[in-house]
């Protein structure tokens, strides 16, 4: 039986999503909670690889449990195994075989936080980006506009990326004052390895008056990495959801 | 020099706000900052002397400081001085020598946030009050109305409490569903000893339905701490503003 899991977690004790030598991830804990209570050995796939630091408000994963559950079971028992782990089964839900969290999935979106304030953080160390000047939204909403839509994100893409190919359609690109912080919510079918991070270091250097919006613009025509002014840290990135 | 702080700080890994034998509290590592920057001893008096594993987003204080120093330099080296701790300073204001942080204060705000959802909390263990099952919030709005005004709060106060007299006057009792959490303001000139989280978990027992808003209001009149029905964790609670 296939379930598709929604998960919650706070990145920062992690090495990311999958597991790594020099850490644990997430998906090693949720695989280690089930074997601990329905005695399977699993394979979770989830709809982002997350990298370390990066956070989950709402991952989306699948798993196939051969011993019958029921969905409200499988998220106590869940729930309960993954302790310590800053880790929640938000919803669990029983899918067709043929669903697939990461092949399926015609849709995601991330949130990235950013906190301008002199002060350092404290409640939000590691869960957002602070900048110690303040950010000019409305630049960088202008400055966002320039990178929807199709194009060669090469300039936004990590060196190591394994992507066929840096052409990607960004659906939608948002930046807004909520509060005391600047949000930024990107939405694509999917992104290149660092795309989101690498295009909020850009609007934040537009944020903070060292760059135009049509700086943006240029740094993406350049379809070259050294073009790129900043790459945000993983701390404001959340992965927010994922549509099938 | 008298120096009016401006301090939010995240209570998880202190005793409270003040020195006790068992751990750190917020006042000595903030004094600690001052001594290791102004070498002067000195003393922080803070509008709220919050306890354990509460929280402060806007905690007011005050201090003497001989030495001249800007109030940006000081908030500067104060933020650089109280690292690792989770303790920023916000905002630093030269005041009038009668300025006292808890005499003067007028008024005083703190927040309480209750999750109530299934799955156990990631970000916000030990930040919020999270209750396993659906809260009707406004139920507990509703209940609230009978505890604002001018009462003898026996029943919602801590047996170690200090304070002259029980009576109080509690100008407001907000309830408010905010996204996933429900929210409760609580403003008054002072509070009793563990008066907030008193209030809260008696509030909590009608969003459960365990208890009706009319419980909330016997418990009042019973002026009987036996007649206490919940006592709100620590977890949930913010000092949010004081008012001079």
């Amino acid at each position: 039986m296939r379930y598709k899991l929604v998960i919650e977690y706070d990145g920062r004790p992690f090495v990311g999503w999958q597991r790594q030598d020099n850490g644990t991830g997430v998906q090693q804990v949720l695989e280690d909670a089930i074997r601990a209570f329905a005695r399977e050995d699993v394979t979770v796939f989830a709809a982002g690889r997350t990298d370390a630091g990066v956070h989950a408000l709402g991952q989306v994963a699948h798993v196939d449990i051969a011993r019958p559950f029921t969905p409200h079971q499988i998220q106590g028992a869940l729930n309960h195994h993954v302790k310590p782990w800053p880790v929640a089964v938000l919803q669990v839900e029983p899918v067709d075989e043929r669903f697939h969290a990461r092949f399926s999935c015609k849709r995601r979106a991330y949130l990235y936080r950013i906190r301008d304030r002199r002060a350092p953080l404290t409640f939000e160390q590691g869960l957002a980006w602070r900048v110690p000047r303040p950010l000019d939204a409305d630049a960088m909403a202008q400055a966002a506009r320039h990178l929807v839509g199709r194009h060669d994100f090469t300039t936004f893409r990590h060196v190591a990326c394994q992507a066929a190919s840096p052409v990607k359609t960004l659906d939608m690109l948002q930046v807004e004052r909520v509060g005391e912080e600047v949000q930024v919510l990107a939405v694509a079918r999917s992104f290149l390895h660092h795309q989101v991070r690498s295009m909020v270091g850009c609007l934040a250097l537009v944020g903070m008056g060292k760059w135009r919006p049509e700086d943006v613009k240029a740094a993406l025509e350049a379809r070259d990495r050294r073009a790129l002014g900043l790459n945000a840290p993983p701390d404001g990135l959340y992965f927010l959801w994922a549509a099938y």
